[in-house]
């Protein structure tokens, strides 16, 4: 019945893209202003592909970013079957800018759900345990991406290390809550140590991509202490001015906004707020998703305790239904940039796997951190093992990242780390269902 | 207190502005990807411009919307006081793309609050009331043209008499409410013939339009009946195939995604419905906002009872926080777009004060249409007064209107008619005080 309902969704969804085709071809309005039209349609399949994919996914138990990630896999090779209508999509500005604005408005929300006191109190197991599973995963992607790409560059193997450092909260968090875990001492270490990783991961993105950058620009690309020194205190200040700066003028500001007679001020001024952090990390050469990630660090429902006709009814969902629009845009659009035929070739396929393993390896290293005894260390591993969105937003800031106007590594590469995002991904939930029930059937 | 509070938040947007104003000059991302601050920072300016308007107007009892178009027009002639900064905003294809997806948001929320049983259901007095006001302005408007520029086509003219016929719901439904009159027969005749003048003003728009579009790619520019009798019959078509087709598919898919287990399908949903049609319109040669209307026209409270989880409150208010991002960069950049200058010559300044009676003295005539005995006909005509975001939407169509490459009103025009939305948007408040309060303080 579902599925009968979904594929009809599905036949929706080609009408449009069928219409959208045509309208590409026909030039709809001759004269006067610029059509809109194309951006709206691109909006519309663009979205509805990523529902029907969550949509799917959800249904066979496992997380809607996954199905929205293959079905826009599916939408970007169409070509494939001599379908190029959507192709457009690739290199189209309009739907980018979307997709980065999603990227910073999740982030955004990833920064709204973690507590910035929690964080500073979690536990010395979660701060070894997150540092173990920055660095292990780093070392082995290192290792696994000298081995494959020999012909490139060493950053180009820290920025593959990189992009196995993250830890994705969210896909964990979603597990463990529909386990019924989220109180057990296994779950309260891996969620603290996924958000020092965020913190951790976003440094050294930072880092890494400042250095290439540089690079890019025409420093020296041997290694030096330096620049490295630089950017690591230029995150670090921003990140501290974000906090106390911004914490204090976003109180202020939001302060004002209670008191204000005119709707939707608690949206505006929290859009402003994350907008203006994300765009001032820009401006000092780090990523905004930095920034980003701070402006939603120093917001709590204390702030929004004055905004009594807000529409959300947690002070956590107050941009959800902007972000509901833009963030499976990035999603689908990172799908759309996998190319299929690549995986025709052998190497990238071992790549891929080489680097999947590296990932799921580098993460239970980390399980020695734990300090306490008689904890399920295996869980603790596991639970860190998803890559999702934070490891597609380094892997899509590594394809951006030029030297000497070329990019830095080829689809191929890019395609190896989609697929090591998709399989952490996939593996995760069933794995932690296994161990967790396991030790709760124990203890019930 | 309340100012002092403001003023502050003046004082954060200046500092926004000039830190804009370095980052502009300063290019922040070297190589890599391209830099999104210059959209962000955009974004925080105008949305802080039109809520510090916005705040200052509503403190003043007078509409939001003014105080947006006002601080819009401050910031779009600061190159008067020297400061260039913002110039750019004025040709950004980014934030004239967000302002024309505010106003398809904004137009399918009349859509949504507009009722279509009861707008079928609309007394004849106000179906005569909205034919009169219709059609009385558009003669007016055409004369006052005409007298002022006499040099131009008679398409010209009907365009800026077109720009007149239009009556703005929302700032008389606002003004009735807080009078807390919208139980009287006059209110009630008020807002039916309002919604009847929205279906028409979007059908005289699509017609003038559409013959300035085909002029302008080469046909004649006889006055002859049969291109306008094929453009009311596809606005016709439209909105009958909108309404009858696209409210069947919309109830079956909105069905789907009420029975799905991913988040945010009701935004989704509906923004995917208003963009399709939206998209649909223009294609067809309509405006989008046509689409839009109609796209809101067709759906109703009980399209949206299977959303349990649902955030709005309202099911009007399902995409009201992407519109309070969007709507208000459509009033700022319309002030933006107003030309300070063309004001220091005279002719320009009686060419607004002429449409401006015209565009009061019209709305007077269609209280003839009354049918009722004993009402209060003054307090209906002057109801029908303002102009609001319609009469804008109007005017910036217009301003895109090629002629042989030519616009086909200069800024000038435009300014005079943003003036005349303005005052007549201004004047219809206390004017509707004046007399509903003594009325009511007969009966009381």
């Amino acid at each position: 019945m579902q599925r009968i309902l979904v594929l009809l969704l599905l036949l929706v969804f080609m009408v449009g893209l069928l219409s959208f085709g045509h309208a590409a071809a026909g030039h709809g309005s001759e004269g006067g202003h610029a059509s809109v039209y194309g951006v709206l349609f691109g909006l519309v399949i663009v979205l509805l592909a990523a529902k029907i994919g969550g949509e799917l996914f959800e249904t066979m138990h496992q997380p809607a970013v996954l199905g929205e990630l293959i079905f826009g896999m599916v939408l970007g090779n169409l070509h494939l079957l001599g379908m190029t209508a959507l192709d457009p999509f690739k290199s189209d500005e309009i739907l980018t800018l979307f997709a980065e604005i999603g990227v910073i408005l999740l982030l955004f929300e990833v920064g709204l759900e973690s507590d910035l006191r929690a964080l500073l109190a979690v536990g010395a197991s979660a701060t070894i345990v997150a540092v173990l599973g920055v660095l292990a995963p780093i070392g082995l992607g290192y290792a696994v991406s000298l081995w494959f790409l020999p012909e490139s560059a060493w950053y180009v193997h820290l920025f593959v290390g990189a992009t196995l450092a993250a830890t994705s909260v969210g896909i964990t968090a979603r597990v463990l809550k529909d386990l019924q875990q989220m109180h057990t001492r296994e779950a309260r270490i891996i969620l603290g140590a996924a958000v020092v990783d965020d913190v951790l991961g976003l440094i050294i993105l930072a880092v890494v991509s400042g250095l290439i950058t540089s690079i890019g620009s025409g420093a020296s690309a041997e290694i030096s202490l330096l620049p490295v020194l630089i950017i690591i205190g230029k995150a670090l200040a921003f990140l501290a001015g974000a906090v106390f700066v911004g914490g204090w003028v976003a109180e202020k500001v939001l302060d004002i906004g209670a008191k204000s007679r005119v709707g939707g001020m608690a949206v505006v001024l929290s859009v402003c707020h994350c907008f203006s952090l994300a765009g001032l990390a820009e401006l000092l050469g780090l990523a905004p998703i930095v920034g980003a990630f701070a402006a939603g660090l120093v917001l709590s429902e204390e702030h929004f305790k004055g905004f009594t006709k807000m529409q959300a009814h947690k002070f956590e969902e107050i941009v959800a239904p902007i972000s509901s629009i833009l963030v499976p845009v990035f999603f689908v659009l990172m799908g759309f940039k996998v190319d299929l035929q690549s995986f025709g070739d052998v190497s990238v396929l071992t790549f891929a796997a080489a680097l999947s393993l590296a990932a799921i390896l580098g993460k239970q290293i980390c399980s020695l951190g734990v300090l306490e005894k008689g904890l399920n260390r295996l869980a603790i591993g596991v639970g860190m093992i998803p890559r999702g969105e934070v490891g597609l937003i380094f892997a899509n800031i590594g394809a951006g990242l030029l030297v000497a106007g070329q990019p830095i590594f080829g689809t191929e590469t890019f395609s190896a780390m989609v697929v090591m995002v998709m399989v952490t991904t996939l593996a995760t939930p069933p794995l932690l269902k296994l161990l967790f029930s396991s030790k709760a059937g124990g203890k019930a």
